[in-house]
């Protein structure tokens, strides 16, 4: 019989977790205020509390990870490893397929990982309530499902048409307590400026994060702060256990090296908890490819440009240096929401420039495809997110078949799909439209960089 | 830091199936036939496959659970057993609560432990195609994800009421390759007649247990066989891994005794998986409550009589001896839809009419209160019926606390509610009913048993 899982017990959870700042060979560039000059982590401490802002600048390589969110993680972690030997044998490939499954917690994905962490060190803080944006509503479910364990109120900003055609993930937010309510909303100034402007306008990312940040700021008591789900250090820091639990893992399974990681990449936070742990390793001369697989909907990446940009629309957030599609981006309705955000984490955007992560795009047709081969061989429905990841994974196995070369892959299993059907349905039913980035969008998207200082050089790579 | 879950490896995982009928004091009924005499096997044959209808009448204490079985139980198994420690601190209950955590698997219930089990067999046997029948889609996507994994076709008949209400359930269901029909269909005969005297009806498990039994004996090629999820002894038999799992996991825990096991049993499958292997122990001596948990909406156990009567509406099956309302019961349209099944398995009756099993009836919404409070502290959303398990459960905590006794309570996590999020809502919204079964109408449904043979006499309790 094949093993198929390993788990891990609770006393073998990683006790810190890693900081790839501190073993990435080109510094981080520090984040700019709207004058053009690094922002003070005193900038910053009306949306943050000053606990996480120093995990956010920090250039330790290890941060301990105290005992009660340790004991609160044990909710949804360790997670399983798992090989997809079923899989495997449909292919008929040499390659030994394993992955990390990240969708068995109560909100069905990594983002709990840093959700937990994030809502405990605001309430030793001494905080009251949080606010957040959610898109498809996977954050904003993670974020309400910490906030109830560790007894903090929830706002959630999520963007009016996802409120609307998926009144399931607001149920989730309600049940765990929080408020979701629909961006724009008449709640904060950005909202009713909106409103009064576009009164049917679907809402966006760029609005909701507009919304959430008001309405932390604006809580005169000072006892509000704000929650991202992405993209930030202190963010992709509390997804490295996702690795260090996998790099443990693999050796149970008797692999003594891993050729290929691979994760799928929106704001790069599963990317990053699988990969980091992975790319220290490489930075340290071991021989391993590091796959970041994006939507072509969204090719930031490949496509795009590293530089400063903002991370918002409304240009609320400091600048930061990131490979980006422009803040006015405009993403195409894909299914994979996460996948539709217009810039990728400076941590993960560094290393790609360094020249330690190769990205990739994929477009959604064929991941979907990927994602229903996934569930009729493995079982499970994938994540729309995700299904970037495992078609990656099936072109790696068949190249391996193809060379006749064994080949160790290790995946990111990021989140299940139970919430996201519809896409499904689409592709089932030959409505699934294919969805690449045209050339004349992206360069209009581009032009709102004009005027950025440019970021970093390039090191290596096609840019 | 409390250790919190205990995972098994999978060299660990039971190698047999307990079969309970080997050890109860007084020896199962045999089903009868429309004549009033038992069956043989022989007439089960176009319905089930003979691999199957040999475990269902099989008096053997260990039956052997296959090599290729075992390999893809692994998908699912073994499940984690978890202790609810948030939770008890939150009841501040010296009680220990654990739970076998059956919703971690594609289909998100236990129902996949028997639908892989009768797909191989099928499969086995040379069988092409299964047809079966669901309700709210939990057992329609188990065995849809099953014949995936073996390579059978399958085809699904589903309430039409909860093919429109639950489109979610039917997306699963074909994105694993299985067809998903809206019974009553066109296809079959009793189909086409219930379409004729009444287009417009809801459609109910009845009908479409009829639809799947005719579309599976009514092909000529002899390659169709039907396949049920609950009330049979085969498909109990092959729960019963989970409470074998239980029993060496919780003493992994550190614990040497179990003083009540809890599950919500609607046709008895989930129930008897984890209390069966529990109930061998009580009958050979050791002390320990045994509690299955119904719905007051339909409530067989607590209310029913113990007598012969037909599994389905049209008269279809052979008459099982069991605790039932009358198999033409027609059950209020509470959201615990696995709840609300006119009768309960044999073995579990007999267990019942032995005074093996205490059962117990709950109102949805004080139900609904219990899972609620579960998710703020436990973090997972379970399913509507689980959440009657977890209701007895905060009883029992609540109960040790009050006698100031330390008690360990152990309960099946049969499902997660991820699909079934329309009755929190209603919950949340204050628009939820509760529905305990009115005496008229218990007496009413009573009727249909008048000319059935009685049952055994019950030899303990209050009936």
């Amino acid at each position: 019989m094949k093993t198929v899982k390993i788990f891990l017990s609770e006393k073998d959870m990683p006790r810190k977790w890693y900081n790839l700042a501190a073993d990435l060979p080109t510094s981080m560039l520090p984040p700019l205020g709207p004058d053009g000059k690094p922002i003070s982590p005193e900038m910053l401490e009306k949306v943050f509390p000053m606990n996480l802002i120093e995990q956010e600048v920090s250039q330790k390589r290890w941060i301990d990870i105290p005992d009660e969110v340790l004991q609160l993680l044990t909710i949804i972690r360790p997670t399983p490893l798992r090989r997809a030997v079923f899989l495997e044998k449909y292919l008929d490939t040499p390659a030994r397929i394993y992955y990390k499954d990240e969708s068995v917690s109560p909100a069905g994905s990594h983002k709990s990982n840093t959700s937990i962490a994030q809502a405990w060190y605001n309430k030793k803080f001494g905080i009251k309530r949080l606010t957040t944006e959610t898109g498809a509503g996977q954050w904003g479910s993670a974020l309400a499902f910490a906030c109830a364990l560790v007894g903090l109120e929830c706002k959630v900003f999520m963007v009016r048409i996802s409120f609307e055609q998926k009144p399931l993930r607001k149920i989730m937010m309600q049940l765990w307590g929080a408020k979701c309510i629909s961006s724009p909303s008449e709640e904060t100034q950005a909202g009713r400026d909106i409103l009064k402007k576009l009164p049917d306008t679907p809402g966006s990312l760029g609005i909701a994060i507009s919304e959430a940040i008001e309405a932390a700021v604006s809580d005169t008591s000072g006892m509000t702060r704000y929650s991202l789900g992405s993209v930030l250090n202190h963010v992709l820091l509390h997804q490295t256990v996702i690795g260090l639990e996998a790099k443990k893992q693999i050796k149970m399974f008797g692999e003594n090296k891993v050729d290929v990681v691979i994760g799928c990449a929106g704001g790069g936070s599963n990317f990053a908890g699988l990969s980091f742990p992975f790319i220290a390793d490489k930075i340290h001369g071991k021989n391993i490819r590091i796959i970041a697989v994006e939507s072509a909907a969204a090719p930031k990446m490949t496509r795009g440009k590293f530089s400063y940009d903002f991370g918002d629309t409304a240009e609320m957030t400091p600048l930061l240096p990131m490979m980006s599609l422009g803040h006015e981006f405009i993403p195409a309705p894909i299914h994979a929401g996460g996948l539709r955000y217009h810039g990728m984490a400076p941590l993960v955007s560094q290393a790609i420039v360094e020249g330690l992560v190769e990205p990739l795009a994929y477009d959604q047709v064929k991941t979907y495809e990927a994602a229903i081969l996934w569930s009729k061989t493995e079982g499970a429905i994938c994540a729309p997110e995700t299904s970037h990841a495992i078609a990656c994974v099936i072109d790696e196995a068949k190249k391996a078949k193809a060379e006749g070369k064994e080949k160790v892959i290790l995946f990111n299993f990021s989140g299940h799909g139970l919430m996201d059907l519809v896409g499904y349905d689409k592709y089932l039913t030959g409505k699934l439209d294919s969805y690449s980035l045209p050339e004349s969008e992206l360069n209009k998207s581009m032009e709102s960089f004009k005027g950025f200082p440019p970021a970093a050089k390039r090191k290596t790579g096609k840019w």
